[in-house]
């Protein structure tokens, strides 16, 4: 006997975008679970909220760092890897006692999503079942009304961490591209955009579907970094049928 | 006086991966347009069916084509061209008449949907508002229970249309990738991954989320040609945390 770990994608930003098959789950399940930055809600929480068991118990997981480390600072990994680990233990102790947990993910659970992290750890001794979610570009680029990828176009997703030159590289060889992660990186990814031709082409989008929403032009917006919820559309070849 | 066009986005293929908007202007729309292939129901319609207007009057747009000529056919653009102009015309005469209209579309419309040939063509003298759907994408690597992009990871998403040299060099460059549109071209896909060395991480995918849905490593798939609602999956790095 063991519960059923539920790891939901609550889309991005408006609880309209919820699907109903995550909203369904959510109204039931007895325990639900979320990752939050120290200090703040919790980005998926806010966004399930309208849609949660209101007798439900929460679990509330804070990463271990506000801002983001640098990926190869030695406290990091071990950091990391405990904090995930001791979720995994929180959430293991319900589903041992046959209660069901909803993990809740902001955009699609998969696609760079913590929750990944849990679903290593958990897949073996539990059932899992994933319900995806509507993913932050997607949901930017609808609010940009901006046609993303067509016919033989390529599209790539990056994270602006990556260094200039593996940036460059990506973005001269795709067609369409999406770029995540923007923070701090927003100056450099713009010193690469620049230099490749591309800012003309370039949509900035934050907290898109969420109050505060801001779409404009990439060459309209100032240079400073950018806050966590935002990234960087890029539409391919436009349609001329 | 005008109506307003919803684009909608009803995912892969689950009625259940509708999202609230879209089913709330679903049970609305006075009108409901899809695209489908000659003598089918329509994928999206089928997706959508539990969610309509029982009283919506259907605009249903036949493909000329029931097998994709290839690009360069010289009748291909012009009978296209006249397909979404006659379509657009369509939609047109119901939102001059404040009548909104809800299309239908697979997945997520602004990738590789043939909404956006309507969206530009309407978009001057119309409001439109899009709708984001579950991509086939998320909705295969859920159902494959397969964590697909971590950390530093490039996602890319490309058509097995593209030639067997263009689809080499794009997966080499990549850590993560999804192939769509396989069919016929599924022969030659399997044959770059087998050259590449990825066969042996790539995932097989078809009708995800709908019935009759097969999911396997795409070693143990034949290599006959694969039906429309077929897609590869090639997970990134995996999470070592
Ligand atoms: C760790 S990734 C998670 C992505 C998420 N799993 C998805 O499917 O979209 C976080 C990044 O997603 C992007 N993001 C998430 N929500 C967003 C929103 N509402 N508007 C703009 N960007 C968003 C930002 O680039 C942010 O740095
Ligand atoms: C014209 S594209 C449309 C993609 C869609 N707009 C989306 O967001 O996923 C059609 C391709 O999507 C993929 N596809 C759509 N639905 C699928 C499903 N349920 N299972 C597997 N692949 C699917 C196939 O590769 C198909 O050739």
């Amino acid at each position: 006997m063991t519960g059923t770990l539920h790891i939901l994608g609550v889309g991005p930003g408006d609880p309209e975008l919820v699907t109903l098959r995550a909203a369904r789950i959510m109204a039931a399940a007895p325990v639900f679970a979320c990752f939050a930055r120290r200090g703040r809600a919790g980005h998926a929480r806010s966004i399930a909220a309208p849609h949660l068991n209101p007798a439900a118990e929460e679990l509330r997981f804070e990463y271990p760092y506000t801002t983001d480390l640098p990926v190869d600072d030695p406290r990091y990994p071990a950091a990391m890897t405990a904090f995930y680990d001791e979720s995994a233990a929180a959430i293991a102790a319900h589903l041992r006692a046959s209660r069901d947990v909803a993990l809740l993910c902001e955009g699609d659970p998969f696609l760079y999503g913590s929750a990944m992290y849990l679903f290593d750890r958990l897949r073996g001794a539990h059932p899992v079942a994933v319900t995806p979610g509507i993913t932050a570009m997607s949901g930017c680029w609808s609010r940009a009304a901006s046609p993303m990828v067509h016919g033989d176009d390529i599209l790539s997703v990056l994270p602006a961490t990556l260094p200039a030159e593996e940036l460059a590289g990506a973005l001269r060889r795709c067609d369409a591209a999406v770029v995540m992660k923007l923070g701090r990186n927003l100056p450099k990814l713009r010193a690469v955009l620049d230099e490749l031709g591309l800012t003309g082409r370039a949509i900035y989008a934050e907290r898109g579907c969420m109050e505060g929403e801001r779409i404009l032009p990439l060459a309209e917006r100032d240079t400073t970094p950018a806050p966590y919820f935002a990234l960087v559309l890029i539409p391919g070849r436009q349609g001329t049928r």
